[in-house]
């Protein structure tokens, strides 16, 4: 029987600050500590730090893109998944996850927050969007992936 | 030479109270009064109501299918498009449309709200999501869509 | 109760010869003639020819686009559907029809035919690939358009 | 800097004769050998034989599902990827793999053989559609998997 292991989404705006960007990767970095996988939009930003972080602690590193070349993957995504959809690459990031740690971001990371919630989803926040949903906030990585990991019984 | 008709689209609850409903069924009504054609996610509540306004008042109505059937389209639609992506058709609502009008809604509105944010589209709000967002609010079925027509230029 | 129209798909090159441009463009215009609407890949080629046909005869054309831009529609196409979701609309544009004719054709054109056999959906062919499918063929543009409302009992 | 793995995919039926099965494992089972990483549409026949050769050689497997769970993922993908996009899915598989393997197979395959020629990626072909297009057939499980990593320069 093959155990899966535990796929927990980093979401997050392609244009972070300095203190978000240094989260990410420390959670990333805790991903990879725990066993989990990494998946993310695969592009720059706090997805680009979070790969970072899990890649360079031995860890695995999805990376789904929504354009059609998998050259367009930050340099840290071991598994390009190459979508070509676009922004309803948002959904497909979202059903994979187990669980989701949201970092700062903007609108795609609103429209990957109100997915989660669709697919019943958990969602760790960290300085992201507050909304009249049940986000779980935090404001430290290691917290945040501990959270993750015990919202999906791991 | 092809003068192509606005496309507006009403984004809204599955599961509306009774006022949202009403609304909904004047913001259709209003919409078709105007020459502009209706686009919705084509399944119940909000959906629905709006693509009866529209209808009986002589309009046309796209409903853009989350699943496989045809068959799952409200009565009140006359093109249903037929996706089969899941929630991933919120994307392409949003990037059809030339404005969104937003009545009650939930997370599939949100996402919705979301990805017309990404792409530019004016999104007019009654009764909506209060977010960091630049949603136009106002109570008024007819206002609502004045305000929608305005704001593509038509 | 609303009575919906038969939606035809044309499917077939962005390149085809002349001799497949006339037939698309008479196709078109027989669809329009029999108050079909006519849904298309909204681009060049045999879609254009096609849209054109049954613009010019009074009927509505549906454009499902693979990109971001409405403006990548041809000139003919009355209400495009702006995907983003690139070749992956071949699905959406299967999936809505009621049926389908192949006119000339390369890959994307086996694609949508190999999903309209998986969705079940008939496929006349005109010039098209050689498969071992169900392909009815036919040269004649009348025959082709009265070959498929047949199939689809209209 | 990351030196991604090759990834190859395997695209065939969902009920294949027997000899289709064997053949699918050893294909599965020769592409781990070679260090590279499989994926497949994640659902059994074809996809599950070859699932099954590669994740018992010690292999990396992605199964990139139609269907909204995890769960219909076969036994042997150790990463499902959940796309709740249906058949449109057939789209990313083939332009997230760099070369693809296809192994009897019916109209899904074919959408996939035509996505690979559209994406421009190879196609090496045992026991599958007779098409006008440039797949590279063979009969043997080993020389499909040396002929793909030849195609893509690995």
């Amino acid at each position: 029987m093959n155990k899966r292991k535990i796929i927990i989404a980093v979401i997050g705006g392609a244009q972070p600050d300095k203190k978000s960007i240094e989260i990410a990767e420390q959670v990333g970095r805790c991903i990879a500590q725990k066993g989990a996988i990494l998946i993310t939009g695969g592009m720059g930003g706090v997805m680009r730090a979070a790969s970072k972080g899990a890649h360079e602690a031995g860890g695995q590193v999805i990376g789904v893109l929504p354009g059609n070349n998998n050259k367009d993957a930050n340099e840290y995504v071991d598994i390009p998944i190459v979508t070509g959809i676009g922004e309803a690459r948002n959904s497909i990031i979202t059903r994979t996850c187990d669980c989701a740690i949201a970092i700062d971001g903007s609108y795609g990371t609103l429209s990957e927050i109100a997915y989660c919630m669709i697919y019943h989803k958990p969602v760790i926040g960290i300085n992201t969007w507050k909304l009249d949903a049940p986000i779980i906030e935090t404001q430290n990585a290691q917290e945040a992936v501990d959270l993750a990991l015990n919202k999906v019984g791991a």
